[in-house]
């Protein structure tokens, strides 16, 4: 999606410990007419699998879901990052090793809202190692849901993520691909 | 707010501890349709005041703020919750006060998305001792922002937080004020 690598461009940050600073526009800082623009692009890669559910995990898929979701008349379902205490049978939990953070949490979500006939999209803001992607197909699949997709607006194409999921046999699309980048001179090469 | 009235009276629940479940719709699982509606009613009640910016906090108040802020053509800011270690000086922080989880936490802005030339409304689904709402007003006046407005989606009228906040000078408008309810009947009653 080439307005969305020249926003990179511009705007984004190439950090030490393979970190890249999009909070300008993505997941601090949301820029609304971005979204939009990222919404119509996953309704036109996804718009032919009969979505009846977004799923994507709080707190920074929160926005683009609901955005994207405009597209396909569906709600959005997040799951929550649980403190591992008190997670109750009426919820399907799965555990996630958060790079970001370096510690381990619980994602949850209410049995109510995923279910055995849904046909779930699932967005997020990144994909790095893949840990939070796996917890949400694997919370989709313990209601018995078919993951019909996965959308994703920036993904390190030079950490594992990408390959661990496609091997999972789940459809995945992402926006731009970073294949690597550089601190030193901020510079970013894409795939394409 | 009539429609929203309706749709608390059907899906909502009252639980014990004055607690009002309105996850199917509102804070897990997100009925979009129904945020454009909420959206259009701020821009109505908001849409004199100039807003470049809108505020909120993660999680829940994300996708109300996003589908929001179409109507008024600014970006979103959500404040995060850090677990106290490390605030660096780059950010804006406050202390907050969970009601529902029983602790404190900080809650974070990034310096470069709040200033003084900010005018800010302020989004959020619920009010009920108003900690969290009088986190993110501390955030705005810390960058020396102004805060034009406060739009919640639902008040917990018989809780102290609207006559806290409105004490303060702000400008609070919610759509629904619950003034008292029922977790034995599950009866309801809203504030005309």
């Amino acid at each position: 999606m080439k307005l969305l690598q020249e926003r990179i461009l511009r705007d984004g940050n190439v950090k030490n410990g393979n970190v890249l600073k999009v909070d300008s526009f993505l997941n601090h800082q949301m820029d609304i007419g971005l979204f939009n623009e990222i919404g119509k692009e996953f309704k036109k890669i996804f718009g032919d699998l009969n979505i009846n559910k977004i799923l994507t995990i709080e707190a920074s898929g929160i926005g683009i879901a609901c955005i994207t979701a405009q597209y396909f008349n569906v709600p959005v379902v997040f799951a929550k990052k649980a403190q591992s205490i008190n997670i109750d049978e009426a919820v399907y939990s799965t555990k996630i090793e958060s790079f970001t953070h370096r510690k381990a949490y619980d994602a949850i979500v209410s049995k109510k809202f995923l279910n055995a006939n849904d046909k779930i999209l699932i967005i997020d803001d990144f994909l790095a190692n893949g840990c939070a992607l796996a917890g949400l197909i694997d919370l989709a699949r313990s209601a018995g849901a078919s993951v019909e997709g996965i959308g994703i607006v920036i993904e390190k194409g030079f950490q594992s993520g990408g390959k661990m999921i496609r091997s999972m046999g789940v459809r995945l699309e992402s926006l731009v691909i970073v294949d690597s980048m550089n601190a030193e001179d901020g510079s970013i090469v894409f795939r394409s």
